[in-house]
């Protein structure tokens, strides 16, 4: 049923051709999902480093904690990876308000797609 | 604070260079995170329509639905798309066993990142 990527022991993550893997971001209090963002191995490092979330900036091309300048930062409780080591799943726990979003919004996920269109919810 | 892609109820998903945008699919009976995988505007108009999960194959170059050999269907809730619509939240009601997992498993986030290594979780 598996092959070796699926079973190992060894984190590989397969980053892809920017460098890059995809982060779900999920509250540990309630199971919400309050993001989706990328790491590059760096950023990666420094997470686990520093236990807060960080992330790579693609358009500043720089490496940043989450919350630096909002003060909405998150505190890695657990970091997963799925089984073909090309996405991780972080829970977290937030230490302000826990507004995830650059709305202001608690989530990102904040509109629903109703056949062609959207709505707030 | 907002500009329109954060703002607008006009649904306009950013496909990457590869046709494809992400989708978190979550378990919509307890929050737990499912998987991740890759929707084309087919895949997600095949979703829409029929309102089960279907995806687009990279390695096959096809659009299937999940659990269409497996069994392991998911009924469609409630898709939601994050502030720059390059991220899908979709949250699902299992239809069989509730095994997402290719490899038989409910989730496949069933591993750790502890340091360097994992440990199944």
């Amino acid at each position: 049923m598996s092959n070796t990527t699926d079973e190992t022991l060894a984190f590989t993550p397969k980053f892809d051709e920017h460098g890059l893997i995809g982060a779900v971001i999920q509250d540990g209090t309630d199971n919400a999902v309050l993001m989706f963002a990328y790491m590059n191995a760096e950023a990666l490092a420094a997470t686990q480093r520093t236990g807060f979330i960080h992330f790579w900036s693609r358009s500043r091309q720089k490496l940043w904690m989450k919350g630096e300048t909002s003060g909405e930062t998150f505190k890695v409780e657990d970091i997963k990876v799925d089984c073909d080591q090309d996405c991780l799943l972080i829970r977290v726990t937030p230490q302000s308000m826990g507004n995830a979003c650059h709305t202001g919004r608690r989530s990102c996920f904040y509109r629903s797609l109703n056949g062609k269109a959207l709505t707030f919810t």
